[in-house]
């Protein structure tokens, strides 16, 4: 009978191709249109019984979805660009999310394995030396590009997802394939949760490669993300001419930047880590005109997820004051949010020493360094915590081109069929952990 | 029969007696209790028939009135310094206010003048080469000083009433004089207007010396002075540990601050001269606790009432909005306010023509420069033109030791007897003047 | 011989044409190559002597100029659209000013006229009852329209030019004609005369069309311009991520947001009205990035040039203090600015005389309301005044379909001729005129 | 021979007397006159050698010193307390901190122990059941308190003193008692490190009572102070009449106002808990004037003294721009600081087994919660460690009346002998200490 090795080496040019061609075709958050009917149909050819689009998708729960417009026409660019026509309808209009299973018929617990599917919004570099470029696979969707590896995770779960399935008379229990959208800014995990996608997840795992961690380590519990909220707001003040009749006017600008300068004042809590950015403001349309509308991008941040809703729930208070300070409107629009993550250490502790005896890397550790980034699998995990499962996030340490949201990005190839390979010992080897119980 | 020369000939020395002990003895709005008492004596000697504390003076329309504490020990420091205690009890608890009619019981209509009788809150200089402290008359209360002519102001009223009462057989119609408390600030003149003393009034005066006006010169119509209004702001929050706990806090000083440059923004209005001033700020109580209160003292300004009430209700929003930024609760506290000032141009003309004729001036003019201060008077004024009667301020220029509300500040005393003159001859002669019918 | 009447009346039909034609193919600030070269053609083709685009303009003194791209893109646009390629190339680059000199041999003062060419940065109303779509002459430049009635003005320059010519036997002295590029946003007229046209001008006279005056009626010494500079301000900071090291950023949008509350500070002057506004403000390029770059673009105005002085320079501390206070670099553009408006009065009485013998106008007054926007023909007032020479600015009332700078603007073409009979009136009869001496 | 618990048991009563005389004459900061004057008698009279005064505290490193006249009148009421005029000298003008020394002749380290003397600006509850008023040692001097158990550490120093001179020929080595002035508001500790006082220590503690640690606990390696900055900002601009002539000011309270809102958006730190915090804002004199002074009180804060430094340094920027902003002046005044603190852990460790074998507590651990207050015994830490020796901070937990800075606080005065009983240990025992080596 065939090893895992064995499965895993015949996978090798395979993940590569996969990989290569997902990186050419690089589809941002919610414009995953390609990716998800190839994803799809590989996914169907294995033998996967798959749920798909608005079943995997509560639309409401959608955060900082693309306008109609840039929707429509991303589908038509992926059609363009080999999308399969036939799971194109499933997809249609930002629903980019795919959840496959496979369902062993003997007992044993649901295990879930997440992966994202999204570009970053960013163009890729030009350079000659940059290794995609050099090999022609560099992103031919301008303003789009894999410079987080996400098209690695994909290729990670189709890996995966081949491997299970081949070695399925050895697994017991349920194993539930999850491709989520729009993972960049942290806006679709959520709408899969409120979906209910993980409501029967027992062990759940989400992964990432690099993220700082060097190349033959492998992190098992990661507790490095802070819990973050996103928010636009829009400012509706009264324009008015700034020197004929400037007491006509109600001053949006004015509103932004008092609520700019009240926003920065709230981060420091008790708590630990708490953060707010106001990134982005744009304001008024003319020179000599009081400006009549604003625009904040911001967000929060917070150690914990008290933390970060304590400066949310503030950070709306500044708003509304801000605004009432000048008469004008205001709308908050959330556009994502992250829970922090907290893995719970049994399947932390199944996972370390699976991998210790996988032997596949120099070093295996729980946790690695500061909080700093976000991540939106922790909703996930958050639900599957509260109904009594196990989670966790890996890091597969890698080695990188350049930095993560770098337009020189790049991972060695090599570490996927070593995620591959650790994820599908995790599902042949489930029956030993004892469980958190 | 004496003419109206020889009287006031006679008053000279009176006048600066008057003058001198009022300086020594300064006191400050809403506690002119020795002032009012010596006043009320002189007008029942003359034979006034008096009005007196709350009878002139609507308790709640008072604004900026000194605490209860300090309204105590002034009533007592007065009554060491000479404060009639018959007199007193009127006055007890800031309601230093006399109105003297003269009823000559022939037909006519009915005249106003109104003098004004606070001193600063100010040191008075000590200085050897201060005329005041040479001749031995420096205020002998510690940061009380008439720094703006009032004790003046107070001597020609009483020696009108002297000239007048002499007179009264050549007069008609009947003579009202308003003793007025608190004009610094501008507070005490609402309280009157409310208590109804200009009601029947159908010619009103106001007086001021000095205000930049050179000697031998009057004006007739002055409408130099702004609508204003004066508002204490108090903040609270809650404090709270700033290095343990500062998320517990809610920062009434941010608040503050956040108040403070809102309203700056405010004064740009099409309708002219619009001002505002947070002149005092004081917050919180030490280095390391979030600050849980916060004072702010500020004033509105407008070149019409229009303009200060626009600034004025803009200012409210700003401080709700501020207050709401922050979660701090605020109260404001109306502390003053005046109206602008609009002389009605019949009555001017007037002035004029009888100022020309009496010969005491080198220059007679109606108008003068570009509005700065306020002053409440323009509260009677604004009431007497509601009910269609005349109005004016009057300016008697003078030579000043150093400017207004400066510790240095001293009038010429000649300019008093002059006014006397100038006052008298409008009550002699108004049986000429055609009206504003 | 044939009168001015004569004349004008032929030339009504030309002028209808003219003013459609540049309406039809409105050219914004600094691009109004089509415009200028047909204007010069015109000119030579009357006998005119021409000074020609850098002859006319000085090049470091151009404000608010557009990129060279636009610059090249627009120059072939212009060219597509009929303008002269024998002319061109005196324009290329933004230098689309004109001057067109008369002398003619007889001893008499330097007379010029200034007109304006350009259009604003506004799309043309598309309604069916707007006239000029009506009639087939609406803007087929997006972006571009002729809303402020500088077609008119351009027109009457060329109306004129014709008349004076014809006429030129009675006329003494030389005339000037100055068709000026890029008055809205004020920009063009210091760089005319920084070049130096109108140095040797001893009687000046600036035109406008409408700006609320009624139709009949004309304003013969407008001095209702507020002087104001116009700059734009780019804060470069350091970007950082706003989650893992928000302590490496240096934040341009806070910068940004600071400086605008202290700019709003400021216009409080004794000197009368002062303004600023803080138009428009783009900050930073993503949600959870430390903001790097901020763009303010604002403007000060005042009363007189003191006053708009005084809160310029207070602005650049601001902006500098603000600069200061978060460590980022900042660069200040000058982009426009302008004058306050003080005719000479001999000029205005002079004007004024002649147009009630004219018997055209139903009412000719010398001023009208209140201050409130900008005109850079201030530029050359100030420089003829300064060289002894007579300047003023009038203003030809006339009905409008809708105010100046909106989309439905149009104005009625018979004053042109009204414009043109009065600019001729004053060529003719200059010799009149007795002199400010 | 009498074992240590004899001479710690004879001398409970002297600490109850001497903590309650400390207690009823408390004194603030710079103002220990009494307190050290019989401090030196009382070491005196045990046979220390003494250094004093200007010997220990290095003048110019004094922070935060009450200005002259403070210093003069406090020294009058101390002496009118009791002080000891004989040994007044030597503190007089804000030195008062003292040395004891004991050479034993011996070989062996150099043990520094450190207690402070000062009391909190605070009113002593008055209520009936608060003990100190019940047993008569309330504090007899308005707005000084001992809140903060100083009293009760320098009883300890004396306790300390009498038995280690009790007991010196079973001692080695030398004892270097170290009494020092002003730790409130972390104001006194760098001026006695900057005159050499701990320069040749080996083995540093330094101690505290309470601070919420349960009774019967000892805490030995105490690392829960963050670094802090103390500052006084003092801007200085030029008043104006806020009505008439706005434009000639400089506000120094929009200074502060800008000032504070920038200082708020700084402490977000990749380094961990920062802090900020302006407590006190005072500014501006008179409503209608513009305002020409404004103080800040504030503090910055960090877990190191990187985070520390780098909000500090952050903050001296963004005050100097707020002033540059205005055209006003600053001062900034240092009045405080402290380090952070990182204990050595041989010695934490040696402690911490001999207070397990010493038998007197219920639980001893290393660490306790989280970061806030800060201490400037953090100084002494810091120079002993830079010059290789070891240093830790102790926490005797005692039961409380109420918490730290209130003013109900007491704290039940048996901890005093135990505290005694381990400090004594620990230099009886010093010859086990294995060192850091």
């Amino acid at each position: 009978m065939k090893t895992l090795s064995d499965h895993v080496s015949v996978l090798v040019p395979k993940l590569q191709n996969w990989r290569r061609d997902l990186h050419r075709f690089a589809e941002s958050g919610w414009l995953e249109f390609r990716t998800a009917t190839l994803v799809a149909e590989e996914l169907r050819q294995l033998g996967y019984q798959l749920q798909l689009g608005r079943e995997v998708i509560a639309a409401e729960a959608r955060m900082g979805l693309p306008d109609a417009e840039t929707l429509r026409q991303q589908e038509a660019r992926a059609l363009a660009q080999g999308a399969l026509a036939q799971w194109l309808p499933h997809f249609s209009g930002g629903f980019c999310g795919i959840v496959a299973t496979l369902d062993t018929g003997r007992p044993g617990p649901v295990m879930g394995f997440r992966v994202d599917m999204d570009a970053l919004d960013l163009n890729e570099s030009q350079a000659a030396d940059h290794l995609p470029q050099r090999e022609g696979f560099g992103s031919c969707n301008p303003g789009m590009m894999h410079a987080c590896a996400h098209d690695g995770h994909t290729t990670i779960g189709l890996g995966l997802a081949t491997v299970v399935m081949a070695m399925k008379v050895q697994l017991s229990g349920v194993i539930k394939l999850i491709f989520q959208p729009a993972e960049e800014g942290v806006r679709g995990a959520k709408a899969m949760v409120e979906a209910g996608v993980v409501d029967d997840v027992d062990l759940f795992t989400a992964i990432h490669l690099g993220t700082g961690v060097p190349a033959g380590e492998l992190v098992c519990g990661n507790d490095s993300f802070l819990a973050t909220t996103k928010l636009d707001v829009h400012f509706t003040g009264v324009g008015a001419h700034a020197g004929g009749k400037p007491e006509a006017g109600r001053n949006a600008l004015l509103a932004a930047a008092q609520a700019t300068l009240g926003l920065y004042s709230l981060p420091q809590h008790s708590g630990g880590v708490a953060r707010i950015n106001v990134g982005v403001l744009q304001a008024g349309s003319g020179r000599n005109v009081v400006a009549d509308t604003a625009l904040m991008k911001l967000e929060t941040r917070g150690v914990s997820n008290q933390v970060n809703d304590d400066i949310y729930q503030q950070a709306l208070r500044v708003i509304a004051g801000a605004a009432a300070m000048y008469g004008v409107e205001y709308q908050v629009k959330l556009m994502g949010a992250a829970r922090s993550c907290t893995p719970t250490q049994p399947w932390v502790d199944f996972i370390h020493q699976q991998a210790v005896a996988l032997g596949e890397f120099n070093s295996v550790i729980d946790r690695t360094a500061q909080a700093a980034g976000s991540e939106d699998a922790t909703y996930m995990m958050e639900r599957v915590k509260q109904r009594g499962g196990q989670a966790t996030y890996l890091i597969f340490g890698c080695d990188l081109a350049a930095g993560h949201h770098n337009a020189r990005f790049d991972f060695n190839e090599q570490v996927m069929a070593t995620a591959v390979k650790t994820l599908a010992t995790l599902a042949l080897n489930q029956a030993q952990f004892g469980g958190g119980q």
